[in-house]
């Protein structure tokens, strides 16, 4: 009788072993749902930390629309920047941020969907512990894709207000 | 040393039958990846079967783009139609089919694109068995967003050629 409890502990110690490592990995961070290709690093004079492009429609004058998907790692984000005819970001898995210049920093989650209005200063990246998977959508690009300006400074960056 | 035996083999029964219902579960087309609310049904009149639709950026004239998901049940889809700018399409989840008039049905899964061009007659919908999750986009929504046009037949449906 001994033994078989003995037994009954061991498997079932290794049964619920096995399924809680399931659930554990599925909700680590670095393990959000990927649609698409993870792509390209975006390059260092543009990003802080690694943020992962792949383009999914490229520029043509049959629909003048952009889109691709990046996927920041956590504590990446990107440079300052502007476009010409603005541009929409749809977050399809993670936690990130969007920051407008001269407003409060917004926390980004999947499902969330932003339009960032023509030539206005912003930046967008992942939270310091939880990447962001993020489609983008540039229209109307015969007024301009992107212009680009300097790096989120930490500081800028940890700033919740 | 039967009893252990015998209490290894039910015990590891029960912890194999644990972790595949658990994959089954996964698997279940019913099951797909939903990033955004389900929202509403598409009306009869221009879809046969269960498509829902939600929208996420609605038409204005800074964008001057429509974005909008919509999960196709299982066998769903779209009437023909056309968009007077052209549409397109990204598979987020599932599998489903998209055809233009005269050409070969193509079957669309998760991370797929598509461009379907101004004024080109076509449909997409769900497979037959597993549901579909695809986004939308319209791009110079100053031309129009679409015309609506008869049902696709259960023959075209099937027709894999």
């Amino acid at each position: 009788m001994k033994h078989i409890l003995l037994a009954a502990l061991v498997l079932s110690t290794l049964f619920t072993t096995g399924c809680k490592e399931q659930t554990s990995k599925e909700a680590d961070s670095s393990q959000l749902q990927a649609i698409f290709p993870k792509g390209e690093p975006g390059p260092a004079d543009h990003f802080t930390g690694r943020a992962w492009n792949v383009g999914l429609v490229n520029d043509d004058t049959v629909y003048n629309t952009v889109i691709g998907n990046v996927y920041f790692e956590p504590g990446a984000r990107s440079n300052w920047h502007t476009h010409p005819a603005g541009q929409i970001l749809i977050i399809t898995d993670g936690v990130g941020y969007y920051q407008e210049k001269g407003q409060p920093r917004r926390i980004l989650r999947k499902g969330d969907v932003v339009k960032c209005p023509p030539n206005v200063m912003h930046w967008h990246g992942a939270s310091p512990d939880t990447g962001m998977q993020q489609m983008y959508i540039l229209p109307k690009t015969e007024k301009g894709i992107v212009i680009w300006s300097q790096k989120v400074t930490d500081e800028e960056y940890n700033n919740s207000n």
